[in-house]
């Protein structure tokens, strides 16, 4: 569909002529991913205002609602970055970018949304070590598994899976500083030549969105959930592979078909077994990570 | 269309769940609007990301500007008010509120935007009267015409003509305060036994959109122009007519195709003649006012 490309839809009896004139306003100057991007917002934009007959009065409520949205936002509140989620949208642009052109048997760990959480300092540990290094009430784990190539199904050695998770009381260390140390349920470890890797961490709890500021007055209009199931926080990075960021999901969380933010997928939701005889966990997770070669294009690159 | 229709669109190869599973998560409190509205908003906006492959990168470029344009407004500043002029969509919500179901032959007076300059506060004057209060450099010129019915051209007694514009520093008054008595260029009329209003003003002057902050920085992406059309902007109202809200424009602008917010409309281009024997005045603008009936619906009202 080229840039300027006009809607399918019927214009409803409105002015068929202002949808091309604002896109065909853009200048020589415009970059054309630019173009491509801005043309189809446009499009889809006045189409949706369109198609629900949108009055100046209810557009108006949704210009107080976006400019609240930074009024909200800090340097420490990314409430765009909410908004989106609850909407859906990163949940998609994640499997947009990182979905590979590979056979359903061929694919690799499914990914999901980063979220705000994620931290550049986490240090390194070895396998065998435990990232739970505060006081908790939570249920210690045994987590293990092997990675290896999507398609050859081979050992991967010297992957990195790098892990974060909120405590027991829903909160990440560094929003926590009274209770847990920094880096606290935070490691990165290294595959092993037989791709295997295994340290202790906590069956994660589930923990809400806030339930203040302009996502959370969203979330009440639809009459939807704060919250999240519990989750593990996971990426796996090898120089030879794509990234995998994802998230595990206990089978028995109540949350998981209510997920605010629909970043539970399939093949993320993961049983956490009783562990036998070893003192320092009571539970036991195996999850084994599949990875995608650089060589195979994404779904989108491999359309161009 | 029912609230929870899946798009037309072809998913691109991407989980075809995942819009259907946002919108039905909205909840049965859900108000019957809010869910129509937002169900339309969600399909568009993943339709939108999928068509482009939208990434998670220029997603994330998105979040930071939607963040900003809060940030940039404040009690006399509102860049979502700004974002959504210059991509077209107040002058396609004012369409689809004002538009009446009626004959082409037959339509009133065309509607266009309001703008963030009217004021609640603007003096009744006699017709005759000037609204150039204050010092410019600009022409004064004598606007005059008559207020009849849409489908019985009969004139309409006591309709309010109420007129704003900026001077010829292209500042509205109380943008203006070191050179602009409060009210300056304003002024409401009421139209006499036969429809008739008349008063001085000036021909209005161009001027650009603000050159700072999230409206320039994505006009210039657009490498299109800040600058709006000289423009007057008026508001006729009669208790038993729609009100027209409009502005009207010189037809030897030079940015009359360029508009930066989408506001110049078919009838809404006028001449201003030069005016012979008037001391008071140079030229002159004629300029008839067409109102519906409230007894005719809008359009989108004539397909509930």
């Amino acid at each position: 569909m080229s840039a300027n490309a006009t809607s399918n839809a019927d214009t409803r009896g409105y002015d068929p002529n202002l949808t091309p004139s604002v896109i065909n306003a853009m200048g020589p100057n415009t970059p054309p991913r630019a173009r491509q991007i801005l043309s189809a917002l446009i499009r889809h934009l006045h189409d949706f205002a369109r198609e629900v007959d949108l009055t100046w009065d209810e557009w108006f409520i949704g210009v107080k609602f976006l400019n609240s949205i930074g009024q909200a936002s800090s340097p420490i509140r990314n409430e765009g970055h909410r908004i989106s989620d609850i909407l859906g949208l990163e949940s998609l642009v994640d499997e947009i970018t990182h979905k590979l052109a590979l056979k359903s048997d061929e694919a690799p760990t499914t990914s999901s949304i980063l979220g705000p959480f994620w931290s550049p300092n986490t240090p390194f540990r070895e396998n065998g070590d435990t990232i739970v290094l505060s006081p908790h009430n939570g249920q210690v784990t045994w987590m293990h598994g092997q990675v290896t190539d999507a398609q050859t199904k081979k050992p991967i050695a010297n992957a990195v899976v790098d892990i974060w998770e909120a405590s027991s009381n829903g909160k990440y260390d560094f929003q926590d500083p009274e209770n847990q140390v920094p880096n606290n349920l935070r490691g990165k470890f290294r595959t092993d030549e037989n791709g295997y890797y295994g340290f202790y961490c906590l069956k994660p709890t589930a923990y809400s969105l806030p339930t203040d500021g302009p996502a959370w007055q969203l979330l009440q209009l639809m009459d939807r959930s704060p919250m999240r199931p519990a989750h593990i926080h996971l990426m796996i990075t090898h120089p030879d592979y794509h990234t995998v960021i994802t998230q595990l999901y206990p089978d028995d969380d109540p949350h998981l078909k209510t997920d605010a933010v629909f970043a539970v997928k399939d093949g993320l939701v993961v049983h956490f077994a009783p562990r036998e005889g070893d003192p320092k966990a009571e539970l036991d997770l195996e999850f084994n990570i599949s990875l995608g070669s650089k060589s195979i294009p994404t779904l989108a690159a491999s359309r161009l």
